[in-house]
């Protein structure tokens, strides 16, 4: 049996990214599960902020950001970002996290984040007391030893070991066990 | 060391959705992992699908669809909704699928799905050869075992053992360990 259980805003699993904005100067950092891509031609991502949020600021002033995904063993500093605000924190100074400037835009990303993706801001919508950003995604790095060639782009996920958001009871997770192959094991059908 | 991917449409991870347009006479199913909340005033989710998608106009058609998560135990009937067309294929005669009605919009649920969110399009917007859908979230359903308290709407979500896609190496993989509570593990700090 079913049970209603009213107009939630819940999916699972959600991603758990760092996002910056500003310069290196003056930095903002948050953490955001409600970010995925959308498109593809041009890379898109898409991110819900709440309208009040000290680093929206810094990010439309330079119309960049950054989205920096952490391994899960840095479940304290990720926790750390989303639980104050950078209005009254110091969130690179008590976290120990740090800044290197990307390749294109002037927004830095986060070095401990093995996986970055450099972003300029595309088009945003008005979703209440949100704003929806869509950002293009104008480069990515990772750590040289997360790739699973050398001179290729694919990751190996288990060494980048990220953190997975569950809403509702609230929780971090890992990644599990492979299933299956995508665009494979559907075929026999 | 890092190393510069170019901009590569990317993001870890992703979920796994069976997005449903159409009426129960005429559906269409599509297997969607660029979705995610990003609002929750009003609840809303956001999605990124090929213009030229059959999915696509029935869900234009009605102005609503329905969100579905399929269990790990799913994969080969969610890797075939992403393999073929609506307009070549009989999707859920091929994958066993079966359609309820929701509460709310005209748009049928996937019973095997054990969560369901009830869409009705808020906005829509043009990026590319994409557009990204924004629906408000005026219902939800889980199957009745999976909640952690009958009363109340948290989810195990051990018990929903959602699917998860990996880009790049296209792979579906489990969801893993628990990592720590959120909005705790950071207070320390």
């Amino acid at each position: 049996m079913k049970k209603r259980l009213g107009p939630v805003e819940r999916l699972y699993p959600m991603p758990c990214a760092l996002v910056v904005g500003g310069l290196i100067e003056e930095p903002g950092v948050l953490a955001v599960a409600w970010i995925n891509i959308v498109a593809s031609t041009p890379p898109t991502v898409a991110l819900g902020l709440r309208e009040s949020r000290h680093t929206l600021e810094l990010i439309r002033h330079t119309g960049t950001f950054t989205v920096n995904l952490p391994p899960a063993s840095l479940v304290e500093a990720v926790d750390y970002c989303g639980l104050v605000s950078g209005r009254s924190a110091d969130k690179f100074g008590e976290t120990g996290l740090t800044l290197v400037p990307g390749s294109v835009v002037p927004t830095p990303i986060i070095a401990e984040c093995p996986f970055n993706l450099e972003c300029r801001i595309s088009d945003e919508v008005e979703v209440g007391a949100y704003r929806v950003i869509l950002g293009e995604i104008v480069e990515a790095h990772a750590d040289e030893e997360l790739l699973l060639d050398p001179d290729g782009s694919l990751i190996d996920v288990e060494k980048l070991d990220p953190l997975v958001y569950i809403p509702g009871t609230r929780e971090y997770r890992r990644l599990g066990e492979k299933v299956a192959d995508a665009f494979s094991v559907g075929k026999p059908l």
